[in-house]
């Protein structure tokens, strides 16, 4: 990331951190770690410092330079030791740290002004090489969708029960092929969402147990393990009849729809302008939304950046700003309801200069 | 966890994050979510604040108290007003945090005083459950090491590079089988490392390319996708005769012999005095370490805490504290040298009232 001080504000930026979960120090520094270290930003200089060990695998990685800690006093805190003396001899006082920089090391550095900057708006916006990263990784999610699509065509529905080739087929299993479809394409899977049932009714149940016929909700979310990319996918399925899932689902894929012609239709649009869209759309056939509250219907947000991080910005709610071209984000319009579990449609897509590309092809069929 | 307020110091405590990768919110409230939620602690009231379609999801994980966020009044930042809320009710002012409670959430509370707290020591020393929970991990972890072996031992070296079954053996093969194997036992592999030859050199190097004959690294580190514990262990390798490398690997052998019997020795040793008794075995047999400087040689500490996270306390390091029962930790010294390589022998052990236990059993040998 070109990252740029704003001097008006601060003279310099202090990052500390590991790389691996903290995508804003793996966006600054383009190095992986598992252990913290610390990225610094002055007029002057741009550097991490990393532990001795690390030097050469972050001199590969990054194009920064690389200080080593060693090079530092020893102290009964290094690091704090390290950022304290680049403070003084960069000279600088007025300091910008990341929204989410750990106030124990900010009580720390107590002498100095900080600005808590957020790196979200600029991450949100994302080059044509993270786009075609972000691409690939949404292929092979769908790579892994075709491989449950094709365990669930072979399934048979036995009183009440999946089966497939005469053993109960459970969402571990699926979650299992899925995930090793990933593995192949170098990609990781934090999870992976295969619920089936009234368990559906809650998004983010990851499913368990021997799968119900009706409704199935997968929903896929790997991360490159390299280039540290995520994709998001959901499809529902159904592999029996049934007259009133079916007609969930033809309302699902109309508000997914809605949100895609109004992205079409209109330059300059906010997230929230599409999320009311959909809102509209479902209040219209009768289901409570977010801003009719009540705890069925659609209780979520229409959609979510996607990148470094599987839920970043912008939003597509009810605060949703304007979308921008660079942006890649999740439509994902889903009505939930206990008594017959929820019906969930997740396309990825990204912003362009006055319409959308869908990174997502694979087809949309409940029945299965 | 069972989380005490240290009422001399605060008299309510503030978390907020997602819990996925921050262990420590999910170690508060045993609820898994990407998005983040409140966690507030009152000598009154313990409870998370998690968004409406999270609500039953969160009442079935969690024990505590579960709130929805839309019984808080409608603002442009929904959890901080929330925040705020309960502290009102609560009628607190002093109010502890986690360490790694962002500054922009502090500074939107300057009203208060916040008093960082660090969670690791506590989370360092293991309930018996969650030490049983890290010995399955650890099992499965062996259970990937047996499926590499199984490859390395099939494979042969042809010029200088490995072959299995008449292709040329590749690190990300034997990466995607053992991460499989992972899989199969329900953990996620957040990388694994299948380093060779001058590869090994950088201690967390992944690995890449064909694999060459000596050293091989094979560093598996899962995290259970249910229970969120980790394991680790690493074995180092060569298909062929090497004086050298066998000499260095013998060194490494004893030195994690070295750190079990001073273990074993002493009541209330400290992690530093582990180290220091491994870096004195190294320097006599004529080693750089970290003590006495130099990029080659033992360039690293002698391990690390295990638990929910993969690095946590405590350290067995040069400012390692003493060791308790109920920790678990790693013992891996390596040694490194860009002329030869690396080698790295690791075990994961739990600390017992007057000894260890080793929680790792697979064999160590480095021909294959």
């Amino acid at each position: 990331m070109v990252f740029e001080l704003k001097k008006d504000k601060f003279d310099c930026f202090i990052a500390f951190s590991e790389s691996y979960n903290n995508s804003n120090m793996y966006h600054l520094s383009s190095f992986l770690s598992t252990d913290p270290f610390v990225f610094f930003k002055s007029p002057e200089k741009t550097c991490i410092v990393v532990p001795g060990m690390e030097v050469e695998r972050a001199r590969e990685d990054s194009d920064l330079e690389v200080i080593s800690l060693s090079n530092f006093e020893q102290s009964q805190n290094r690091y704090l030791g390290a950022i304290k003396k680049l403070l003084n001899d960069a000279g600088c006082s007025k300091i910008g740290v990341p929204d989410e920089f750990p106030i124990k090391i900010a009580h720390k550095l107590g002498g100095y002004q900080l600005f808590p900057i957020n790196l979200s708006k600029q991450r949100a916006v994302k080059e044509k090489w993270e786009i075609q990263h972000i691409e690939n990784v949404q292929k092979t999610a769908e790579s892994g969708m075709k491989t449950a699509v094709s365990i669930l065509e072979k399934s048979e529905v036995i009183e009440g029960e999946l089966f497939y080739k005469d053993r109960p087929l459970t969402s571990d299993y699926i979650r299992y092929r899925i995930n090793v479809e990933l593995l192949r394409n170098d990609c990781i899977s934090m999870d992976t969402i295969v619920s089936s049932g009234k368990e559906t009714s809650s998004p983010h149940n990851s499913g368990t147990g021997i799968l119900k016929p009706t409704p199935i909700i997968i929903d896929i979310f790997p991360k490159n393990r390299k280039n540290r990319y995520c994709g998001d996918i959901t499809r529902s399925f159904s592999k029996i009849k049934n007259n009133k899932i079916n007609k969930v689902y033809q309302d699902v894929l109309n508000a997914q729809e809605t949100a895609f012609n109004k992205i079409k239709e209109k330059n300059q649009i906010t997230g929230a302008e599409v999320h009311n869209a959909v809102c509209n759309y479902f209040e219209k056939k009768g289901y409570n939304t977010p801003r009719t509250g009540g705890k069925t219907g659609f209780i979520h947000s229409t959609g979510h950046g996607v990148g470094l991080d599987l839920h970043e910005k912008p939003s597509l709610g009810r605060a949703g700003t304007t979308l921008k071209k660079g942006h890649v984000v999740t439509i994902e319009p889903g009505i939930y309801n206990p008594e017959f579990g929820g019906i969930r449609i997740e396309d990825l897509i990204t912003i362009t200069e006055d319409s959308f590309k869908n990174l997502t092809t694979f087809e949309k069929n409940l029945y299965i």
